[in-house]
């Protein structure tokens, strides 16, 4: 299956969906450029995910908050607090491999890990700094001897450094002076955007509960190891809904939110991204190793080629964020007139893993072409036009004029180079799924040979209702 | 004028265009956050500017490069070696007023300056890093003794710190230390990317000179005075197409493009966003006042509240990005098979700075009523239905059946609450061009009133018309 990934990352490339970050330096850690036929399915996919559930909804506004928040944000959302991913070094001299220890912890040292890390963050939650410092200092001793037994993966000794605590959060400093005081973040998530404006938001809109607040945008992780193409880089981008509920009377009032927002998610896993359903797991986060922040976590996973990995997350982060946030209860009842912090249920999608996985389920070779099978309104181009013959002014100027016309409704692909059949293999690839041939009878006839990607059947349509054809099939 | 700027930037915040951001923990300088209104309106304006540069011309595509890139591009592109920002501090103790120098010299020395600056950075390109060194900390010395003349704007004493380099780029730390070798920058424009990935782009498209590569990002300076609203700010989203023609014989030639370009940002600037013409000014820049890569530089300024300011910079960058960073000529000219180094002619607007002016330029007072004027297509809502009454059943449900009709087509408003001349009050504020009126005629003989924004002015339209009625106005 590696070799699957390896041929997708070198369609990727040869075609122009996305190119290695800053590829003539060598590149970047894991750092990756969308291409000019990336961009567009990656757009394709931000735009239907906004029109769904923004435009459509009206239980749903988007915003566009600040990438760069101030520092507080950071506290008050429990992330400078996390101290979850614990690094140690190899010491052996011609090794210094690097290893994020919760990885390499056996499963029962993994659960008191977690059971450990979840007390000091609720002590310090609970304002219990001195008693959180002690509990974090201690389970780095306890982690330090239990990581002593286990081999370095490389060099096979056990030589490793004190653990240390390692921030996932990019810093950076603002204003011209480099002290404490100017640090700032690069944000991991863009949930808390929607949180801090949770009230200028209810203020400008007066929706009431529940509703959500999407966010599409960047958000940026110091990972440790990342890697797999886009799967995991330290720079990536969240499509994410922070949906807002009533206070649950019971377990049974915001299951029922989070079972519509389950439901949801695999409409547009199955009927917009098109992905096969028998790829796609839903994985129940257990007790003490979800995020501080939640009570039920749901992970969708997908079958990638290098393993089955989470592709979206479904979380009920009760009240956590805004009683952090907001010292007064930000949202008033408009019958009882109650002030109330509601809880919320928040769906997250990848976006670069949204491509990722629409790529993989695409890829296919039959019959000595490689397709991608890219669902119509994901797919870049929607259609091409080829000139039977490219030293044919009259059907160069046939087939011009059909490109322009419908290029104002689609994106649309021209090519006049080689043959018909290699015209075929070039737009396979790349996943337009209707392939437009003028010949000589288009000339006369007025109709064109429309070839279908998938079936590679062909029919014959008349060139003035090409424009509807194509929207038919677009708008299935 | 200032007036003018207080108004709008209340209009944005009370109707959730644009909000201070992390307001609740009293703002991060100047940063912003779009709200649900103005995410429509910014996101109106990047969508028709993609389908008019990208989707609707064959010589440009898009690309979508990562914000963080190696390091070794900003020492290429010049941006690591540029000093042309020197920083300076009021040393007096109740005051530490802190100024960008350049700012405060005077004509004659300014000139000088940039003539210094100029020589410091070719002295850098042509590799002569100790000659440019003596010849940085030189001007530093002298531009100290010429501050010590000048009084302190705040305090109005001459009490000077040394004049201390200026770093516009936002410095961080990439993987687990913290040292010299992880520093990387938040890109400070998104041309590089298009540079760098030159020839990845022409491998994948085939593309043939003239071509142009185009993105639409986030970029970060940190700017020592950021200010007026979202006009300066330190995280800022640019809309850039770096267009690439053949070597210059002559002047003649690259100024064609060069003219081209700048009729295609008149289009734009005033049939796009609609700005008065009047209120926007073509600045050439001249010599020893440009950026350190340009040949020729116009800005476009337009008339804001606060002053005229730049909207939009029109740049020659002749051969210089794709020459340091491509030791060998990366374009193979297809007839004469000669190797070349394309020259770069770059339009930039600012995205948010487009905002700003459209908001500027709509925002109208008149006969009590306040209206933002905004182009049908940057409108968030394209209309707004009203049943005329909110406690009659078969208004509300006749209403809302047209409601769901028409928003699967556009962005659509409703509205219940208070009279009808409330609700267009509302409207009005937030530039929707049409109400429909939902009245008891129109269950009976099935047609509503629709009222224009600009005109007040009422007309019956049949409901089976709406959707083609508003289809017209709004692709006009």
């Amino acid at each position: 299956m590696a070799d699957a990934m390896e041929k997708i990352v070198s369609l990727c490339k040869r075609r122009g969906f996305i190119f290695p970050g800053s590829e003539i330096y060598g590149g970047l850690a894991n750092s990756w450029d969308y291409g000019p036929l990336g961009v567009e399915l990656k757009n394709n996919i931000k735009n239907l995910w906004w029109d769904r559930f923004v435009h459509r909804r009206d239980d749903i506004v988007g915003i566009d908050s600040a990438l760069i928040m101030n520092p507080k944000v950071w506290e008050a959302s429990g992330h400078l607090k996390n101290f979850s991913d614990f690094l140690s070094e190899c010491k052996t001299d011609t090794c210094h491999n690097r290893i994020r220890i919760d990885e390499y912890l056996p499963v029962q040292e993994r659960d008191e890990f977690n059971v450990r890390m979840a007390h000091a963050v609720s002590l310090y939650q609970a304002g219990d700094i001195h008693e959180a410092e002690i509990a974090e200092i201690d389970t780095r001793k306890w982690l330090h001897e239990i990581l002593l037994r286990i081999p370095c993966p490389v060099c096979k000794k056990r030589n490793w450094t004190e653990p240390k605590p390692f921030y996932l959060m990019f810093t950076t400093f603002v204003g011209p002076t480099r002290d404490e005081a100017a640090i700032v973040y690069l944000r991991p998530e863009t949930a808390q955007g929607m949180f801090v404006d949770f009230k200028n938001v209810l203020d400008t809109t007066r929706k009431t509960l529940p509703f959500g607040i999407a966010q599409i945008g960047k958000a940026f992780r110091n990972e440790i190891t990342p890697g797999n193409f886009i799967f995991r880089t330290r720079e990536f981008e969240q499509m994410e809904i922070e949906y807002f509920i009533p206070v649950p009377k019971s377990d049974k009032e915001w299951q029922k939110y989070f079972k519509d927002w389950q439901k949801e998610m695999w409409v547009w896993i199955t009927e917009v991204l098109g992905l096969d359903k028998s790829h796609v797991h839903e994985l129940e986060i257990p007790d003490g190793e979800r995020a501080h922040y939640s009570k039920r976590t749901i992970d969708f996973e997908y079958d990638f080629p290098f393993g089955r990995k989470e592709l979206y997350g479904l979380a009920y982060r009760t009240d956590f964020d805004l009683k952090n946030h907001f010292k007064e209860a930000p949202y008033q009842d408009k019958e009882t007139g109650e002030k109330i912090y509601p809880h919320v249920v928040e769906p997250t999608w990848g976006v670069d893993r949204s491509v990722l996985a629409v790529l993989c389920d695409s890829y296919a070779e039959d019959n000595d072409r490689t397709v991608l099978k890219l669902p119509i309104s994901l797919a870049p181009y929607k259609a091409a036009v080829f000139p039977l013959l490219a030293n044919k002014p009259e059907l160069i100027k046939l087939a011009r004029k059909i490109y322009e016309d419908l290029r104002g409704k689609f994106m649309v692909a021209w090519d006049e180079r080689g043959n018909i059949g290699k015209r075929y293999y070039a737009q396979d690839e790349i996943g337009t799924p209707y392939c437009i041939t003028v010949d000589f009878d288009s000339v006369e006839k007025g109709d064109v040979t429309v070839r279908d990607r998938d079936t590679a059947k062909q029919e014959r349509v008349k060139i003035a209702e090409l424009g509807d054809y194509l929207r038919e099939k677009v708008s299935r």
